[in-house]
C-alpha cells in the first residue's frame, strides 16, 4: 500500500479524468446553441452547428489526405471563417496548426515551412504570391489548399493573387466528412499549436502550445477580458499572433460571436461596433490610433460599453484619455508568444478612479500582475534568481511560470533550456516590481541603453518624447559612443501637418529627463512597424548604426 | 527518440507546469486587492489580505500540530468566517478538509471521524452538544477547536452550546505564524476535500475531491453563474454541502465579497440583498419558497439584478413564476457530491423568452447540458451501455464523465468501482434525453414505481401535485400491491389554512395523468426533508410500508 488512504483506489480513470482540451467548448457550443450566430463575415452569417460542422469536415478531409497526430498544418490567412475552422479542424486530428504572419517574406515563410515539416498549407489569395515564391524556396512540399474569400472582391484595395494550390478550400472542405469522429487529445500536453516569434529580437523559434494551456487560456481570457455570453469580439487582432491571444478558442466557453475582419480599417471597424454591436476587440495601441484618428465621417455612435484590450506596447496616455472620451474601456494586458499572449493584465483597483488624469495614466501603463491562470510572476536578477526588491526602481528580468507558458521551442533545446532556466520562463522584457506587486516594464533585455555605465530605459525616453505635442511615433536605441560607450538615439515621425526641431524636441526631453538619459541626436523619418503594431528597434538599430 | 518532433525535448518543468490548485487564485486576490472586502459576517468586515493572512495562520498552527499530507481536518461549521478559512488554510498544508452536515446526529458524526480517520475538529458552538457525544462514540481521539462566533449571541433563536474543544479557534489562530510557507499539491490530483454523501439513498459514502477539480470548478462556476468583479454572493447554501458547490473557491476568482449567514431565514437574505448588493445565491428551491413566501414587513427592495442558482430538486413551475416577478433571475443546476455540486446548466435560450408561462416553466425544469468543465454527460441503459435515444421519453441513467467527477469513494473500492463502471460515472439518476441534447430528471434508480409493469415517475406524479393550489410540499413513493406489483402513495403537506381531501387530489391526478400513475393512496402529513432541502424519500417508504 503506497501513500495515504487518500491516494489508494483512487486513480484516474475516463470518467473523472480526461484531458483538458479547448476542442469541447466548441462541441458544447455547437450543441447547446446550435442557431445562434458563431461567425459573421461581410454577408456571411455562420451558425455554431455550421461552424462545428465545417469544422469537422476541414478534420475529416485532412484525416484522408493522411494528417494525423504530430502532422503540421500552416495557414496564411486573414481573420477570416476558414482561419476560426482551422484553430478546431486541425487539432482535431491531432496534428498541430502552424500560423504564418501574413506579412513574412518569401525566405522567412519557407524556413518556417521547413522548420515545421509542413504537410498542408492553406493560403488565403492575397497572400498567393509571396506563398509561391516561398513554396519554390522550401524543401518540403505540402498540399496547397486555396482560399478564395467571397468577401474579397476583385476590386478591393489590395490585389487577389492567382489561385497556386491544388485544390480549393471549400472543395476541399467538401470532400470531408461531417459525421467524422474527432479525437480528444491522447495527453493534454500535446501540442495545438506552433507560432514563431515575431523576430524583434533575433532568429524566429516555434513556440510550441498545448491543449492544457489553450483550454486554460479559455477560462481565463473569459474571466480577465470579462467576457459572458453574448459577447460580440471584432477581429481586429491577427489570427496568426499567438493564435489571436487564444480568442478563437476562448469564445466558444460562452458561445459568443465573431465579427471577422480582413483589414484593420477605422470604417469597418466602426460599422462592426454600430451594426453587430462589437462588445470586446483586442490589438496594440496602433489600432486604438486607428480609431482614434478616423475621419469624423468614418466614426459611429454606440451606447453600450466597448472594450479594447491592448497588449504589445504600453498604451501612451494621450490615447488613454482620448480612448476614454470616445466611449471605449481599455484595459491593458501584457504577454508574449510564449506565454499564449496575454498572461499578465493591468486589473484596474476602484480606488485609482479618484486619480487624476496623469495619475490614472500611469496606473494603466502598468503591465499588472498574473493572470489567474498564470502561477507566478515576478521581477528577478536573471544570474542570482533572486527577487528584485518591489520598489518600483530596481530593474531585473520579468520570469514566469505557469500553465500557460509554452511547451518549449520546436526543435531547438538549447533554446529552451535557456528560456527555462532555473525553473522560470526568461521573458527577456526588463522591468520592476511595484510595491502593491504590479510589474511594469522599462525595457527589453537588447533595448536598454547603457550610457557612461548608467542604464537608460528607451521606454522612459519614449515616454518623454510621446508628450511633446508634434510626435506621431518614436523609437529609442543606443548608437555607439567613443566616450560615452552609448548613446540614445531618437527616431522621430511627426503628425502629419506638424514640425519641430531637434534641438526643439532634446530640450523637451531635457525638462523631463535627467540630462544624460535624453537623446544626443534626433532622427526624422517614419518609423517601421511589425505587423503587431511594435516598433522594430531592430531596424532602429541598423539605422543607428549607419549614423556612426 | 520517441514521438514525433512535437513531443521531444518539450518535457513539463516547473516553468510550464504546475499543479492546478485554487489556492493560487485567492493568493492572488489578497495580493491584487488587498483592501477589498471579502467576507461580511454581521458587523465584521475582512479583508481580502486578512482572509489570507487568516488562512495562512490556521495552516500554519495546523502544521505545528503536525498536519501534513493525506491528514484529515474535519469541521462542523454554519457559514462563518471560519469555514471559509478552512477551505484555504487546511489544503494549504496539504491536508484534506471534511465537512460536516451540521444537521447530522452523533453515531452518524462518530462514523465519519472513525471513517476519515479525523485528526482535528473544528466545531462551532451551535453544534457542541452533539459533537460531545459523537466523540465520546468515536475511536479517533482529534484535536478539538470550538469556534465561539462573536455574531452568535446568547440571544438567538438556537442554543449556543458549551465549549468541548481543548483550544478556542482564534487562539489557535494566534498561535499560527501569517509568514507560514505554504506548499502547492505535489499534484493536482492530491486530494482537498472530503464530503461525506447525504444518505438519501443508502450508507453514506466518502466522496474526495483533488485539487484540480476544485480550480477547474472555480472557472466553471463563474462562467455559468455570471459571476464578475463585484459579485456578492450570499451564502444560503450550506458550505458543507459539496465545498458549498466549490463557491468558497470560485468567489477568489474574480475577488468577490462573501455574505456569510448563519442561519437561512427570510429577513437577513432581504437584508442582505438591500444592504450588501447581494448579485448571486443558491439553494434548494425551499430557500426560494422563504424568499417567496417571508412576511410582506420583511421583504426588501432591490433594483439590481439578483441571481439565484438551484439545484437539488427541479424548481416547480409556481416558483419560478413568482421569482421572477419578484426580480430574482434563477438558474437551474444539477450535480452530485460526486460531481463538485452542479455539474450540469439549464442553459436558457434567447427563443424560448417567447414562449407563454408554462412553455419556459418546462423548459427551464430541464437540468440542461453539461458545464464546460464537464467532458461528457449523456443518458445511457446502464447494462447494455448504450446511449438511449433523443426522444424525451426513453428512461436511462444519467452518466457523467470529466474532470469534475470525484477522485472516488474513500477507503470503497468496491463502490468506486460500481460507480465507474463501463469508464463513466453512474449518476443513480434516472432521466431521458430531449432532442435538442438538454437532459431531463425522471426519478432516481430506486424512486421509480414499477405498477402493472408500467415504469411511473414519481417526479411526473410530484408535478401534477404541485399544480394543486393547496398543497405546499410533496413527496410520491411506490407502495407494494398484490394486484400491480407496487402502486404509488402521495404524501401530502398543505399550506397553512387550506384543506383538500384525498379524493378531490386524485381527481385532479387524473385531470393530469394517466389513471395508472395516479395515487391510489393520499396520506397527510408533514413531509421530512433533508437539511438541504431534500424530500427524504426512503422515510416516505418506510410509512408506506406501514400502509400495507
Ligand atoms: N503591454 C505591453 N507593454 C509593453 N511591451 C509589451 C506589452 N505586451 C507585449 N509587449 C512586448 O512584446 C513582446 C512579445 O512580443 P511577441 O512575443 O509577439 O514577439 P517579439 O518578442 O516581439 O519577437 P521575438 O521574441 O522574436 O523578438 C514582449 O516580450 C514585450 O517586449
Ligand atoms: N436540479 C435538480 N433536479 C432534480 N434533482 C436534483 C437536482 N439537483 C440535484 N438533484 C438530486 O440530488 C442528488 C444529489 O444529491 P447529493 O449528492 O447531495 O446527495 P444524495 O444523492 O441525495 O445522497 P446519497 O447519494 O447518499 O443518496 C442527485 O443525484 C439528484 O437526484
Ligand atoms: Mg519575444
Ligand atoms: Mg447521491
Amino acid at each position: 500500500m503506497t501513500g495515504n488512504a487518500f491516494d489508494r483506489d483512487l486513480d484516474r480513470n475516463p470518467a473523472n479524468f480526461q484531458p483538458l482540451t479547448p476542442l469541447v467548448l466548441l462541441e458544447r457550443a455547437a450543441k447547446v446553441f446550435p442557431n445562434e450566430v458563431a461567425i459573421i463575415h461581410g454577408g456571411q452569417r455562420v451558425t455554431y452547428a455550421t461552424f462545428w460542422e465545417r469544422s469537422l469536415k476541414l478534420a475529416s478531409a485532412l484525416a484522408r489526405h493522411g494528417i494525423g497526430k504530430g502532422d503540421t498544418v500552416s495557414v496564411m490567412l486573414s481573420n477570416t471563417p476558414p482561419m476560426l475552422e482551422a484553430h478546431h479542424g486541425v487539432p482535431m486530428t491531432k496534428a498541430v496548426l502552424h500560423s504564418l504572419n501574413t506579412r513574412l517574406d518569401a525566405a522567412i515563410i519557407a524556413f518556417q515551412l521547413d522548420h515545421a515539416e509542413s504537410r498542408v498549407v492553406i493560403v488565403d489569395r492575397e497572400f498567393s504570391d509571396v506563398m509561391k515564391e516561398a513554396l519554390a524556396l522550401a524543401q518540403v512540399k505540402p498540399l496547397v489548399i486555396d482560399y478564395d474569400d467571397p468577401e474579397f472582391g476583385e476590386d478591393a484595395p489590395y490585389p487577389k493573387g492567382e489561385r497556386i494550390g491544388s485544390v480549393d478550400y471549400e472543395a476541399f472542405l467538401a470532400s470531408g466528412d461531417a459525421g467524422f469522429t474527432w479525437s480528444m487529445p491522447d495527453d493534454e500536453w500535446d501540442a495545438i499549436a506552433l507560432n514563431y516569434t515575431s523576430g524583434t529580437t533575433g532568429n524566429p523559434k516555434g513556440v510550441v502550445y498545448h491543449h492544457r494551456g489553450a483550454a486554460l487560456m479559455a477560462y481565463a481570457n473569459t474571466v480577465h477580458a470579462g467576457l459572458s455570453r453574448g459577447a460580440v469580439y471584432l477581429w481586429t487582432l491577427p489570427m496568426f499572433h499567438c493564435n489571436g491571444w487564444c480568442f478563437p478558442w476562448t469564445l466558444a466557453l460562452t458561445a459568443g460571436s465573431h465579427v471577422c475582419l480582413r483589414w484593420v480599417r477605422a470604417k469597418p471597424m466602426y460599422d462592426a461596433i454600430a451594426e453587430h454591436g462589437v462588445t470586446h476587440l483586442c490589438g496594440a495601441p496602433v489600432v486604438m490610433s486607428a480609431l482614434l484618428n478616423a475621419p469624423e465621417d468614418e466614426k459611429r455612435d454606440f451606447s453600450h460599453t466597448v472594450t479594447f484590450n491592448t497588449a504589445a506596447a504600453p498604451p501612451p496616455e494621450t490615447v488613454l484619455s482620448a480612448m476614454a472620451e470616445a466611449g471605449f474601456t481599455v484595459t491593458h494586458l501584457y504577454g508574449l508568444t510564449e506565454t499564449y499572449g496575454p498572461a499578465v493584465v493591468n486589473e484596474w483597483k476602484g480606488e485609482w478612479d479618484a486619480l487624476d488624469g496623469a495619475g490614472q495614466a500611469a496606473r494603466k501603463a502598468r503591465q499588472g500582475v498574473r493572470y489567474a491562470a498564470l502561477e507566478g510572476l515576478t521581477v528577478m536578477d536573471p544570474e542570482t534568481m533572486t527577487e528584485t526588491p518591489p520598489d518600483g526602481e530596481t530593474i531585473g528580468e520579468v520570469m514566469f511560470r505557469g500553465n500557460i507558458v509554452m511547451k518549449g521551442y520546436l526543435k531547438n533545446r538549447k533554446a529552451t533550456d535557456e528560456a527555462f532556466a532555473g525553473g522560470w520562463f526568461h521573458s527577456g522584457d526588463l522591468g520592476v516590481m511595484h510595491a502593491d506587486g504590479y510589474i511594469q516594464l522599462k525595457d527589453r533585455s537588447k533595448d536598454i541603453i547603457i550610457s557612461g555605465g548608467e542604464n537608460i530605459s528607451s521606454i522612459e525616453v519614449e515616454d518623454a518624447l510621446y508628450r511633446h505635442p508634434a510626435i506621431a511615433a518614436c523609437g529609442v536605441v543606443a548608437k555607439a559612443d567613443e566616450k560615452w560607450g552609448e548613446t540614445p538615439v531618437a527616431f522621430v515621425e511627426l503628425k502629419p501637418g506638424r514640425t519641430a526641431s531637434a534641438e526643439e524636441i532634446i530640450a523637451h526631453c531635457r525638462s523631463l529627463l535627467a540630462h544624460f538619459k535624453c537623446p544626443k541626436t534626433v532622427v526624422f523619418s517614419e518609423i517601421p512597424k511589425t505587423s503587431t503594431g511594435k516598433i522594430q528597434k531592430f531596424r532602429l538599430r541598423e539605422q543607428a548604426r549607419e549614423l556612426s
